[in-house]
C-alpha cells in the first residue's frame, strides 16, 4: 500500500493530453454502460458550515477504482485553511485490497474537473473557437481556461466575477499565460462575442440566461454540484438546440436540471419526470461514445451542465497511480 | 495526519466496557436526533464477484467524524486472502481535514458489530441470561459471545452452523474461554434453553423460525446486511413482544424487515409502507436514549435486528483516536 502526497502528485499529474484522454475514456466507458455508478454519498455538518461528499465508480476492466472524499467545510478561510479538501483511496477491483492513498488535497478533483470542461469543448464547441467568456474567478476559471487550450485555440479571454477584485486578480493570471483578457463589468458584455462560455461560480441564483448567448456559442456550466447551487436560467436550457450533462440523474439532483423538477420558474415546473422536458437530455458519455454530431451548423447553441462524477475520479486516481508507480 | 495499522489498533482497543460505552453513547445519540447517519454508499463489482460499501456518521459535539470503506470480495479465500477488509478515515468535524487513517483491515467493524449485540442484549435480554444460542460459526460467532460476557453472566452456549467442521472449531475456541459449548445438529435443538439467541450467518433463506423460541427469549440478528441475505423468518418478528432495529432505514433495504417488504412470505407481503406493519418498530438508539423498558416480563420476546450503522462506525474510530493518540 502506498501513499502520495499532494507534492508528489501535482509532479505527476498535469492538465496535458494524456490525464485529458484518461478522463475522457471514463466518461466513454460510462456512456457505453461498462460502469458501474453508485449515487454520491453526501453529509452535512451544519454546526461547522461543512459537508462532505463521497463518489466512487467501477469502470469494467480496470484494475482499480477509486473512492474520493471531498470534504468543504466554508468557515476554513477564517481559520487561514482552505475551504475545499479530500483524498482518493484507491483499491485493486479484483480484491477490494487498498492498494494507494492519494493525499491530494483535492488536486486531483482540479485537474479531472477542468479535464471535463475541455472534454465538453472538443465534443461540442465550434472546432474555430477562439474566445472565451469566464464567469467566475476562482480556481477552476483559470484552470478551465488553461484545460480548454488542450482542445481548442484559444486566444482571448471576457472575464466576468460579482467581486471585481476578485476578477482582476484572475485577469492577470490568465495574461502571464499568454492570452489576451477584458474584464467586464456585466455577463451580457462578458459573454457578447463569446464562442464558449464557461460558468464556475457557487451561484444560488441563476447568473446567465438566454438573452446573453451569442449565436453558436458553447456553454459548459461546471459551478453547481449540490440542490442548493445553480448558475443556468431555464431559458439558457430551451434555448439550447442540444443539452448535454455528465450524469443526468446528477444534474436533476445536483446541476441545471433541477430548474426543470419543482422549481416555480421552470417552464414545466413540477414535473420533472422523464420525457416531461421541453428539450432532450444528452449525456457526455454517450456522445463521445456513440460519436454523436450534436452541432449541426456554425449557428447551434450547446450547453453541458457538469457536475462532477465518480468515473471522472477513478480515471484520473487510475492515470495518476500509473504515473506515480 | 497519522495512519495506524492492524497491529497498533488492536493492540489499543479491545471488547471491553469503555469501548462499550463509545458505541453505545453514539446508538443514544442517534435516538436523540443529534447524529447525522445518511444512506450506505454500496457498489457491485460484479465480475470479481465484490461488492464496497462506504458508512459514514456525525455525532453532533463530537470532534471527529469517521467515514469507513468495507470492501467484501468473496472469491478472495481462493488466492489466499481474506475476504472483508476496510479501513476507515477520520476527519476533523470542525475543519474537515484528515486527522488519521485507521488501516484496521476491518478489526473496528468487528469490534463495533460484537458490541452492537452486547448493548442490544444489555438493553433488551433478561438481566440473569446464562445460555446463548449462536446460529453461525464465523468470526462474529466467537466475538458476539465474547462481548455478551460484558453485559451477562454467560456460562453456556448451544452451537449450530451449517457446516459442522466450522461448529466444531469455534466451539473449541468458545471452550478455551472457559464456557460449557454443545454443537447441535439442528437450530431448533441449539435454541430450546436459549435466554438469548444471536444468528451471525450470511444466509439468504430464514433458519429462525418462531417455533424455535424459548418462552422470554432475547434474539439478535447480525448477519443479514445486505437486500440478498435473510435470517429470521417473518413469523419470528409477528411472535416478538417487541421488535427493535438499529435503522429502520437499513432494517427494510438490508434487514429482516425486508420481509415485510414486498417479499412472498411477509404477512403484509407487497406493502412495506409506514405503519401497515403488524407489530410497533422500535429503533435501539431510541430505546437506550429513553431508557423505554421494552421487556415487560420474563417471558417477553424481543428481538433486535442490526445491520451495522455509521455511527458505530465513528463511535468506535473516535474511540480508537482517543487510545491512541
Amino acid at each position: 500500500m502506498q501513499l502520495f502526497d499532494r507534492a508528489a502528485i501535482s509532479a505527476a499529474v498535469t492538465l496535458d493530453q494524456d490525464a485529458l484522454s484518461a478522463v475522457e475514456a471514463g466518461f466513454a466507458a460510462l456512456g457505453r454502460g461498462e460502469a458501474v455508478q453508485p449515487p454520491i454519498l453526501s453529509m452535512a455538518i451544519e454546526e461547522a458550515n461543512g459537508e462532505v461528499d463521497v463518489k466512487t465508480a467501477h469502470i469494467r476492466g480496470f484494475s482499480r477504482f477509486a473512492i474520493k472524499v471531498s470534504p468543504g467545510f466554508f468557515d476554513n478561510p477564517k481559520r487561514g485553511l482552505p475551504s475545499l479538501n479530500g483524498l482518493m483511496m484507491v483499491f485493486s477491483a479484483q480484491t477490494g485490497l487498498v492498494e494507494a492513498v492519494l493525499f491530494d488535497e483535492g488536486y486531483l478533483t482540479m485537474v479531472r474537473t477542468a479535464l471535463a470542461g475541455a472534454i465538453a469543448a472538443k465534443h461540442l464547441s465550434r472546432t474555430d473557437s477562439r474566445r472565451v467568456a469566464v464567469l467566475g474567478a476562482g480556481e477552476q476559471a483559470k484552470r478551465q481556461v488553461e484545460a480548454l487550450r488542450l482542445v481548442r485555440d484559444i486566444e482571448a479571454v471576457d472575464l466576468w466575477a460579482r467581486r471585481p477584485e476578485a476578477a482582476n486578480d484572475c485577469a492577470e493570471q490568465l495574461r502571464a499565460m499568454g492570452l489576451a483578457v477584458t474584464v467586464h463589468e456585466s455577463v451580457r458584455a462578458a459573454c457578447a462575442e463569446a464562442d464558449i462560455i464557461v460558468t464556475t461560480t457557487p451561484s444560488q441564483q441563476p447568473i446567465l440566461s438566454a438573452a446573453d448567448l451569442p449565436e453558436g456559442v458553447h456553454v459548459t456550466a461546471m459551478g453547481s454540484d449540490s440542490p442548493e447551487k445553480r448558475e443556468l436560467d431555464a431559458s439558457v436550457l430551451t434555448r439550447a438546440d442540444a443539452f448535454v450533462c455528465d450524469s443526468r440523474a446528477q444534474s436533476e439532483r445536483n446541476g441545471e436540471l433541477k430548474a426543470f423538477a419543482g422549481s416555480a420558474d421552470g417552464p414545466s415546473a413540477g414535473s420533472g419526470a422523464d420525457g416531461e422536458l421541453p428539450f432532450k437530455v444528452f449525456e457526455l458519455g454517450q456522445v463521445i461514445a456513440e460519436g454523436q454530431r450534436l452541432r449541426l451548423t456554425p449557428a447551434t447553441i450547446t450547453v453541458c451542465d457538469l457536475t462532477g462524477t465518480g468515473v471522472q475520479d477513478t480515471a484520473i486516481a487510475d492515470f495518476a497511480l500509473s504515473r506515480l508507480t
